[in-house]
């Protein structure tokens, strides 16, 4: 039976340490997409009192493999990039957002944007990910 | 008076929350190269229990951030990309090398090679960052 | 006096011998947006008979140097990457779509659409101008 | 019959009009590596005088492009990014050194360095390629 893109990713998210331990948490989610936030907390600081540029990709790395798993088959990513535009401050609540942008059979390219509470755009997102022969479920 | 590479990174390392939440430690250090390591803890494991995409992303800008800001003059990062060759699993200690491949005025290119334990390739990191006029010390 | 976007490109399209050179065509122009088109000729494919990967980056590239420096600053292109979606081949119209994606005093960033005759998308490229202190006109 | 590295490039480069155009001459080649060589003529400058972003980027992905078929199966290039490091002027002589940084089943990484005359760095490439089933020969 296939599973529905919330199903994989609860199984995906019950196993996820790291993204529960940054406190994310999902908005949105379906085939190909997903909305996941996090507020920028004291431990996450870097050296110049900023997000380190670590959370802003951990947060769009999650989004990432949520979306490209959500499709029903077993997704690794491959290559990723980010462009750091905007700081992040201790308190601001990011959000990222990552659509689809391709889909083949074996590779999928999904771009994502993490927003401030003021949507501001904070960093830039891109992504490639590798389908496996694996499905879900 | 100017700093050292050392005294620049250690004011860095002292306020700089994420890097030491996640256990890294410096094992090397001048202007323009530096490494740095940590262990794949529980926290640190993803939906595939395999080291998040954030963990070998964290090291490498931790890396570059100490090695191009060592040269005296504060460095933001603004462009880096990675590619996930290898996976990491819980208990693997990883240690980013980070060597400088090109330094203007404005703009510096680096890279980073994080390695396991057994000395082979986990990930590949670019990055470039921006010099500002302001200077350590 | 300073110049409109039409005038600044015109300038620069004048002295650019490659982007002619390849047949490419202006569609559409403005301050932080371009489109530009060629049309895949016998002497721009590989040993695969399909277009080289520099023809769809070369559009690209020449799209995102347009809409960057139409506002009026002279913008050079520092790190680009481009994924190759879709084969092109001979006789398949391409076209650039760029657009401006943030906007700083020293950095610019850009994504470009490479589309297909039939709407189809065959590659995705995200640039990084840098604004130098240079004025056109 | 397994065809050598040169055997395949040999049949690659016969129909590869675009390296063939630009006048690209390949000085060393390997399974995993491979050099090539052009001089920036007048047809290849932008509107600054400089060379296009396009020459670089091509002559850096015609290299890879040898270097990952030279191991037998056919490559296609998936991902690629480029730094653009210094101008590359009228009559330069542009060298691109392709190498290996990791190679597995499915995905090959490589980077090249591009170096001009003077064995300045001009720019700074990495590709990921896809081994598809196809062998050469």
């Amino acid at each position: 039976m296939k599973l529905t893109p919330q199903q994989i990713v609860e199984r995906m998210w019950g196993e996820d340490a790291f993204s529960q331990e940054l406190g994310m948490e999902i908005l949105d989610l379906g085939a190909g997409f997903c909305s996941v936030r996090l507020r920028v907390q004291a431990s996450m600081v870097n050296g110049f009192k900023i997000a380190h540029g670590g959370i802003t990709y951990s947060l769009s790395d999650s989004a990432m493999a949520f979306a490209a798993n959500a499709h029903g088959k077993v997704a690794m990513s491959i290559e990723t990039a980010i462009s750091h535009v905007k700081k992040a401050v201790l308190g601001d609540v990011l959000t990222a957002h990552c659509k689809e942008l391709s889909r083949g059979k074996i590779v999928g390219r999904f771009e994502v944007e993490v927003k401030n509470q003021e949507e501001q755009v904070v960093a830039l997102f891109k992504g490639t990910v590798f389908y496996t022969e694996e499905s879900w479920g």
